[in-house]
């Protein structure tokens, strides 16, 4: 696509290189902001630069935070006794939407994947082993993706708390809320039937 | 969503209100960004804000331009007798990138609509009067989209001609290529037979 102008190329260039966006979405966006007032640019860019330079990783858990410590870890009414152990922040984002975990969290940073190069040091595994060390934690709850390479991770991390009393978990496995029987993969389904649990008579 | 940080929330609020951004692509924007390294942030938010600071409307065909007389304006070796009269700076961009059009433009801002209260005092159609008393005009094609409005607009323009012997054309309409005419709009199609053009045998 050619422009009229050199300013309009580069804004585009630059929205572009962002994911999920193409040329054509990038032009619209352009067009958008050529439009709106000044201040709103003004107020659209010093958000993203102030979010850049503020936002830090928490000291503690390695989840995103405006401090050192973040609002989940430094919250006292959180049961410091349980931490949840996933790979991303989005991961972070999406068990705190559920709001039925009260617990903390560690954030790895992926999983260990030998064939891409991530072994345990390339992870924050050494500095979760720390803060069991250092804190009263009773379980980890490994949310990890069930991917070979996520099974490792919990397998790993499994034998290194062998000779602690800290109880290792995993999240459940088995078939979706609204997904029928017969679509979901045989993996699933056969986990599902062996991790069975006893009906809840209570609820 | 809840989010950790009041930064990130910021610049998902920001992101979101861009057309066609959800708050979900927007948190990945933010992540993306968050991720990627200072300078490019920084270079990102300049090249939008340098767009919205210098990118003005050319004085002459109301394109969007660098400086104050737009690159096709000033640029003497296209055909200064000809003038594509369209809606918008996008239908420019889509008519360059043809190559197919050597001419001029002139941008209206949109069409002829009492109902959206858009008269012709609200376009810049007083301005294609003056270029073309002022300038050796022979032609002005008609580019706008074939709706009623568009149509209006076409004869609106075509009656403030009248009394000069500039000619007022209008781009084709017919059953677009790699279109089966079977799908054609009835409209379409039968103005397409209305316009029959003899068959070229030199191509």
């Amino acid at each position: 696509m050619e422009f009229s102008s050199q300013y309009i190329q580069q804004a585009v260039e630059q929205l572009s290189s962002l994911p999920t966006i193409g040329k054509k979405t990038a032009l619209k966006l352009a067009l958008h902001l050529l439009d709106a007032p000044s201040e709103d640019v003004e107020l659209f860019t010093k958000s993203l630069l102030e979010m850049r330079a503020n936002v830090k990783s928490c000291s503690q858990c390695f989840n995103l935070s405006d401090a050192e410590i973040c609002q989940v870890c430094s919250d006292t009414l959180r049961d410091q006794s349980r931490i949840c152990v996933v790979e991303t922040v989005r991961d972070v984002m999406a068990i705190e939407s559920t709001g039925q975990y009260r617990g903390l969290y560690h954030v790895l940073g992926g999983v260990i994947s030998p064939l891409d190069g991530i072994g345990p040091a390339e992870l924050t595994i050494q500095e979760l082993f720390s803060r069991v060390q250092q804190s009263e934690v009773k379980e980890l709850i490994m949310a990890v993706s069930p991917t070979i390479e996520g099974d490792s991770t919990i397998f790993y991390i499994n034998r290194m708390m062998n000779d602690s009393d800290v109880l290792v978990s995993a999240i459940a496995r088995g078939v979706s809320f609204g997904n029928e029987l017969q679509y979901a993969d045989a993996m699933t389904l056969g986990r599902s039937i062996a991790t069975r649990t006893p009906y809840d008579r209570t609820i």
